[in-house]
């Protein structure tokens, strides 16, 4: 059983709220939520941080962005916009070492990022 | 001429403080920054929003994942961590309607990101 726990919960054995699964990536609600939509997007493969993650993997990313819009659709904010975060490192306030996108919205967003 | 300010300033019709570039994609830093390194990282080939991405071009954003570690390491902030914003539709605060990843850095990033 993986120590990551964004591993265990793609692989379903912690249960989360689950809007979105393919074969390579897995979207589920924040348990933390900072506005009326916060979904978070995963590789279901284990990747600590982008700065960890080699260039021949990036194609993950492509598809978690192609992705993306129609996530943003089920959640009801793909007209009303969206904003997509993703930590890398310390300063960013990465705390969890498995990469993964945070999709906001359902609110204006605010200036700075954070 | 292009209407769009950043297909100018990828075209370098418009003077920018360039990070990085190659064939397909165009790094610069923010002219208001937000961050102590606040750089933006586009795609050369015009693309409105994020929304008006077909799925079959995500292979650019990849390719801007990939590189974004070395443009972290370009500007000193690739170790101490980097955020990476992309803002899609009006809830979000997207401004300029050519598709543009922030990447800020050199202090600790807040809580919710905006």
């Amino acid at each position: 059983m993986s120590d990551c726990i964004f591993c265990r919960i793609a692989a379903k054995e912690i249960p989360s709220k689950v809007v979105y699964e393919d074969d390579v990536i897995f979207a589920f609600d924040d348990i933390r939520p900072q506005a009326p939509v916060h979904t978070l997007i995963i590789p279901k493969a284990h990747i600590a941080s982008l700065n960890d993650m080699p260039d021949d993997r990036t194609d993950v990313i492509g598809h978690i962005f192609a992705k993306a819009p129609e996530i943003a659709a089920a959640k009801g904010i793909k007209a009303t916009g969206y904003r997509l975060v993703l930590n890398t490192g310390p300063d960013s306030g990465q705390d969890v070492f498995h990469v993964h996108f945070h999709i906001l919205g359902g609110r204006k967003m605010h200036w700075p990022p954070g």
